[in-house]
């Protein structure tokens, strides 16, 4: 979940002034509300020493009614605690119906700083996985709103901040060996992070990263999603009773329009020559070619996935990628509505059914993420449902991985402008002009939203197992080149994997 | 889950007589209703050979309309099928809204057979329950309805089926070398069963455990079991859509009174004699004294569970168990209807907070099954909440159990005669007098209430990490050496336990 996170956010110092404030009302308005609706919530606080936990949660407490909240720092547990399951201690902190337990640092360092620096065994921490995952569930079934924030900076930003604090008198204490020896084990951290968020981001209660290299952005993300998940929360019970004593008014948290997002960081610029394309797509072609034939020795199937904007090149794409291969080995599926049997079955039916078989090549021009796109904006499911999905989908891919399956996801992604230019080059061009529908242009109505959705998506469903891969589309020719390279990349990847079960025949 | 399983349970031909034509006149209607109503439902059955699967199934289908069923009888993957990832062949066969799906065996076949027989690899298993608890999650909350069948039966009985059906000339055929091979391997299977059963009974897809020796009890009970969980299905899907145009009457499923369950068979006639009963007590206090003293040389917690009728003799059975301890080593909770600051948190936090020290011996005088009990039978709770809590208890358990507890639990039995005489003493001897309330009259009005959801409850929550035991309690002295007898082959076990966490200090 961390393959598509962008450091470099940031906002600037006018939004943040304007926003800020806004979100903190919002936030002491909405707990009173949690309090008088007896709704409980835990706000948990992961992240890189000197990320800026500390901080974050004084922000928070900021506004807040001292008699509503509870923080909890955590560290070592002390003797009592060891002679219990490693949960009571936690258990015995959840919140009371109306009350906010704010932890800094929390349970989620069993399988972390406990299990790299070998406190706890193997075994322990295996079980811990699935213990935190029923424990988070239970409360959650139970009405408690859980906000899981994983705040993210880099190596170098992190040694930056340790120096920093080192060159002032009154904060050089707060930096410790132990924080060096981690800082040095960035990459362990790094991948035993990756596999915590992919394993205990579940629909009942999320990972949300945030990008902590930027204080105001850092601090404005946490406030807008607590205040979005309280309030999910209140209309979660208000639907559940409607009859509750309850009378607030629902408030309305403060929209922020253009928060800077991981697709606005997208370099459109990035373009490629005819003649260097011509060049670049045939050696890949070439080695696609051969790669296809090692995956039917192998019998390794393959799934290359195909999302983007509307007219952001996928057809021509998808050709170029297939147009070199042995079209026994490959096959290509549009997607579009569901029709017929598939509408009377669970969204995800029809592409079990398409799976390939071990050792041929699948793309998808769109896919199974319409649950979280096109359903999602236009209320073809409802909101537990698309919600549900992230899961859902990160499961399925899952299955397919332990299966040995090498998964490819492109969001091709093109400006607003580039999007028009197109539109207007297909109503003119006749042999292009049955591309363009009515439908095309209410999407692009819509295309806020779908950047929202997007940018979900692209956070909540990039798995290590299954990442996700940003096209840079607005030269047609760089994106091709570099479908083609990232399937070559994500094959040979595929093919020296470990534990992939093999099998022939 | 088999622990608690009484296989010689049967149904007479009168009560089968009147019973079975009804039942199947219920399900043809509640087809209808699932058709017209666009519920999907699977059954699967798995079980020992010769168990009566087939025989299930033909009864089935008798009344169902054919153009809304489907049976799959599942053997070994072909080719076609291991070609894709193991829950294909499945996910390909899950019925579309208003179509019910049987399965003949069904893919717990990858964590059972193929375990067995090393057709699959250890890892390939292991991520099978994951997924297979994936999978049946995301079906039913898409809607559908899953009833999952064991029909067991014993190996003797296994046994004589086999050998009859070789005497028979044209059912000979059907029993095979490999049938006796898997016979022979009972044992093996009876263990890998228990742990398929515990995990992946879940609260949205439970597991039926049909005690198959009676072949009258055992057609009642599958179809009671299927009548009532489209029943609850269809019921579920009128909650959520008001609006439905699904207009049909809510049927009754034929009220099967006084179906034999396990709690017939406890013999209550069980006594001891005052001499023999001092006796054994005095040795089974002593050999206890010796264990508190490991249990704390080993840090290993225990946890005695005491549940049971009004005036089944529990406070006195618990005098006996601690009479003898050391009272720095124990110590006995009563649980009541919670107040104040339990009534504002999740039900299990005030079991989690009364949790012993490793090392300690902690005693339960009523506990967390109030939830499925009182809470269930009173309306306390929700239906959701207490069907829910199935799964949550025998996650907390498994918790505990994780971190070395020990757990006993014990249902003390009375007949309805013997607890009448007991409240009539009550009532009359001065100094028990206080022990009588109201509340026990009530209670006792709703016996055959209590009587299901104790049934239930054994069936349900009885683990191996955590079973329960039946205590025959009209003789109260033979009860008493049961407990401390029981309490002291826990404990040995629990120290010889081969995974148990050590710890010391």
């Amino acid at each position: 979940m961390l393959e598509t996170v962008d450091l470099s956010l940031k906002l600037s110092k006018e939004d943040y002034k304007q926003w800020l404030p806004r979100l903190k009302e919002d936030l002491r308005i909405l707990q009173q509300q949690a309090r008088e609706a007896g709704l409980p919530v835990i706000i948990l606080f992961e992240g890189w020493d000197a990320s800026g936990k500390g901080d974050s949660i004084s922000q928070l407490l900021d506004r807040l009614d001292p008699r509503g909240f509870r923080v909890h720092p955590i560290s070592a547990p002390i003797q009592e605690e060891l002679y219990r399951p490693f949960l009571w201690r936690f258990w015995t902190k959840v919140p009371g119906r109306g009350q906010i337990a704010i932890f800094d640092r929390s349970w989620y360092g069993r399988v972390h700083v406990e299990r790299v620096d070998k406190i706890c065994t193997p075994d322990e921490w295996h079980q811990a996985y699935q213990e935190i995952n029923e424990f988070e569930r239970q409360l959650v079934d139970d009405g408690t709103v859980i906000v899981k924030f994983w705040l993210h900076i880099s190596q170098k930003e992190q040694k930056r901040r340790f120096r920093q604090c080192e060159k002032d008198r009154y904060m050089k204490w707060k930096v410790t060996k132990e924080d060096w020896k981690h800082h040095k084990q960035y990459d362990t951290y790094l991948q035993v992070t990756e596999e915590m968020l992919e394993r205990t981001s579940t629909h009942y209660a999320p990972w949300t990263i945030i990008e902590a290299t930027d204080r105001r952005y850092r601090r404005v993300k946490i406030f807008k999603t607590i205040c979005e998940a309280i309030q999910a929360g209140l209309n979660r019970k208000r639907t559940k009773a409607a009859t509750h004593e309850d009378t607030h008014e629902q408030i309305e948290v403060t929209a922020l329009k253009d928060m800077p997002s991981v697709l606005d960081r997208v370099d459109l610029s990035l373009t490629l020559e005819p003649d260097e394309y011509r060049r670049q797509l045939l050696r890949g072609q070439v080695r696609l070619r051969e790669l296809e034939y090692e995956c039917f020795k192998h019998r390794m199937p393959v799934i290359a996935v195909y999302e983007g904007w509307d007219a952001a090149g996928k057809g021509g794409n998808i050709k170029r990628v297939t147009q070199n291969l042995d079209p026994r080995g490959y096959s290509v599926t549009p997607i579009a509505a569901p029709t017929g049997d598939e509408k009377t079955h669970h969204y995800l039916w029809r592409f079990w059914k398409q799976l390939p078989k071990a050792g041929h090549i699948a793309v998808f021009d769109r896919s199974w993420y319409g649950r979280i796109m096109v359903e999602r904006i236009e209320g073809f499911c409802t909101e537990a449902e698309w919600r549900r999905a992230f899961q859902e989908i990160n499961e399925f891919e899952r299955h397919l991985y332990h299966f040995g399956t090498v998964i490819v996801k492109f969001w091709l992604h093109i400006s607003k402008e580039e999007q028009l230019a197109r539109f207007e080059e297909r109503k003119t061009i006749e042999y292009k002009s049955y591309k363009l529908t009515d439908e095309d242009w209410r999407n692009r109505e819509k295309w806020d939203a779908y950047r929202e959705a997007v940018v979900d998506m692209l956070q909540r469903t990039s798995t290590t197992y299954a990442p996700w891969t940003v096209v840079e589309g607005n030269c047609k020719l760089w994106a091709r080149v570099k479908a083609v390279e990232t399937i070559i990349d994500a094959i040979e990847k595929g093919l020296n994997r470990e534990d992939r079960p093999e099998m022939t025949g």
